[in-house]
């Protein structure tokens, strides 16, 4: 299959791109393409003009943002399926954060303006990408209030169980996506803290961690755990989960 | 001024409304009333069916859930001029989230069916609404960032930031909108640490406090104090504020 059969098999089934018109779909897989980025690799600057916005393929993103004193906001890790700077069209065509490969990743990379002509001339697009940002700001919404409810302990257990397959309960085995340093990071913990809040949870639910798999004896502890500092029963239908990154 | 007159020039003023067909905002105004709440009065509830959707014109609403062990989690109090669960219609129909009156509060209660019709048939309204939801995602992207890289003080203190004229410096007085409880709520605090953390803010940049009046001799104590934490310069756009309430 050569690259733009590729890119428009991916592109059609995405939320966004499936009300595309066909001329405009067209276009799009004409003027993108597949690209590689190795682990550290800086895709865009926070606040430098935006051209292009990307899809991730494989792999994981970081997006990130630094403060005045040299400290670093994670904002979010993304992996497959996910969509990064595309908002960028409604934010002066500046990017809202920087990203960074956690570690060898493949992405589609798609001009920014062509999404912005096809918002403005067809209400099909407009409306996606309505409810695309809808979606975002679900997910944005539930980080927030975790991060105000939820004790440290319970926002690892959350994180854990979004890794998990989220339709089965009993035994199960989930594999750390990325070092622990960044996990703790994208969760917005300092290292002792994670290491502290691991601790607990494992007390808390029996859970064993060995390297960077953990295994639990059955998830409804874990979620019994967690999701009682939680608006919203498990499964949960707007976190980012293994299972849905196909599909945004 | 009767009040479909009254309703009239806020909404042909409004961001989101400025772009309604003509024949389009004679139907919202036909449709939409003045409401007035009393203090603590539920407006409406977390994950019902959502028929309306309001616009602040006095007072202040707090939009909140309610996690499965009872806790509150604050996402929010609105000032004049915000919007509140106008994104039901990307989300079946239901509200994301509860809201309250925190104080005597005036809105203009709107139909949301009228919102989704003039957003699948009209392209400007639709690109009305992506503006509108990407400067929503800003704001919460601004507050997830200072929930993981602001210490306590600093989150006061910006939170006190957005209440001044954001044009001047010198000496300032900042009056809190609502009581400290609910201030520390919004900020997701418990009132232990909120009042540390107030002494602590009161130590490094010298504000008086006096019942809910701030004194400060300079603003710019404050400012460098809580913006070094933060990845946007002072005067931040993406923060709501006293200013930009007027026009959201």
């Amino acid at each position: 299959m050569g690259e733009s059969e590729a890119i428009l098999k991916i592109l059609e089934k995405s939320p966004v791109f499936e009300n595309c018109e066909p001329t405009s779909l067209t276009q799009f897989v004409a003027q993108s393409n597949i690209i590689s980025v190795e682990k550290g690799q800086i895709l865009f600057v926070h606040e430098e003009p935006a051209k292009r916005f990307f899809m991730v393929l494989g792999g994981w993103v970081k997006l990130f943002r630094e403060t005045l004193d040299g400290s670093q906001a994670i904002i979010d890790i993304l992996p497959a399926g996910h969509l990064l700077g595309e908002t960028s069209v409604f934010d002066d065509n500046k990017y809202p954060y920087s990203a960074e490969a956690v570690e060898q990743t493949k992405l589609i990379s798609i001009p920014l303006n062509l999404l912005k002509s096809e918002i403005d001339d067809n209400p099909k697009m407009a409306s996606a990408m309505l409810y695309h940002m809808a979606k975002v700001r679900r997910q944005q919404d539930r980080e927030l209030e975790h991060l105000v409810v939820q004790n440290a302990p319970q926002r690892i257990g959350c994180f854990l169980l979004r890794l998990t397959n989220q339709r089965e309960e009993g035994p199960a085995k989930i594999q750390l996506p990325y070092d622990k340093s960044l996990v703790a990071a994208r969760l917005g913990m300092q290292p002792e803290t994670f290491s502290r809040a691991l601790s607990k949870l494992k007390e808390a639910t029996g859970l064993e961690i060995n390297g960077s798999t953990i295994s639990l004896n059955n998830v409804r502890q874990l979620i019994e755990f967690s999701c009682a500092a939680c608006s919203s029963e498990f499964p949960c239908k707007d976190l980012k989960s293994k299972a849905s990154c196909a599909t945004q």
